[in-house]
């Protein structure tokens, strides 16, 4: 075996995270064995801070220092209209887009009964209690456009039927600034069925 | 800013790796988060055990645990011809082929002065000693067949004119189990230039 030891170690761990093979996480080793110390401790700290100082948001499952995220215990939010997301990262991008204003609540996936996800992996339950006990008056679903969140929007649509709660889907559409000539057919299809009068 | 700090610090460390961007950071972060404490310590002890446990070869500086690497000091190995590679990771590489038995020679990058490497960046003066200082009769050129490598050639085989050791370098041609028919021209030229009498 021509490769160390710590380094075998080390390309073997990094190459477990998601989308890194054996050849680019050997590319990480060997770049951070370059590295001085400073840098490497740099790194490792802010890992460790990571584990160490943030925890999951009690009420929506956001990314948060507190108990409560700063969302949920923002009294400026609309606080009875809430957006149901697959993951934090996707509160990220909501909250970049200035447009939202309500609550949000992770569902930490969406279902996928081929990958072993069912409604009781998910905070399924959790969001049905929160609808119910607040005066919630409109639940969003901003899943991915594909067909593990269409499976989960018509679940949740399913669930929530009987509640009264208004249920309402982010748009599909045309991306804006894309082209209409080089766009899909299944997106052109969409954007032609949602159309909305000017 | 939704992004809470401890998050943003982790993303802002790992899209300091090569070739990994902000976006990229962003999910190995989260991908950390969601793992337990047990996983994560496994990767930061990975990471410092690069840095605590392994070190330079003080002859070739290929990456090793003790003071002389393992290829270094075997008897097995042809000590008589040395292998001229850009970086250690080229070793691993050569290593696979299984048909090199000398030893090696890390330069630690290859020139490029519009990056500002320059001769006295690389480990040039420490190879003209050795092959001096040694009895080493070839001198084999393993650089990537760019530019960068192609100069760094050139510029090692004036350097080593009038020392009367034979300097070689590694064949160009068709890749094994390659394409005639997609191959770029400058393969194709090379390969003919290249040919050899069966």
């Amino acid at each position: 075996m021509i490769i160390p030891e710590p380094l075998q170690i080390a390309i073997d761990e990094l190459s477990k995270f998601p989308g890194i093979g054996k050849k680019t996480a050997q590319r990480l080793a060997l770049h951070l064995l370059k590295k001085d110390m400073d840098e490497v401790s740099r790194l490792v700290s802010a890992i460790m801070g990571l584990k160490e100082k943030l925890r999951e948001c009690s009420i929506c499952s956001n990314i948060t220092y507190k108990e409560v995220c700063d969302i949920c215990s923002s009294p400026k939010r609309e606080h009875s209209i809430i957006c149901v997301v697959e993951d934090a990262s996707d509160i990220f991008a909501i909250e970049r887009s200035n447009e939202f204003h309500g609550l949000y609540h992770v569902l930490g996936g969406v279902l996928s009964p081929l990958s072993g996800v069912n409604p009781e992996n998910l905070k399924v339950r959790d969001l049905l209690e929160r609808v119910k006990d607040n005066d919630v008056h409109e639940v969003i679903l901003a899943f991915n456009p594909n067909t593990e969140g269409e499976t989960t929007a018509l679940y949740l649509l399913k669930l929530f039927k009987d509640t009264g709660v208004k249920i309402t889907r982010i748009a599909r559409g045309l991306p804006v600034g894309g082209d209409l000539e080089f766009s899909d057919d299944a997106t052109i299809g969409r954007a032609f069925l949602s159309r909305v009068e000017y």
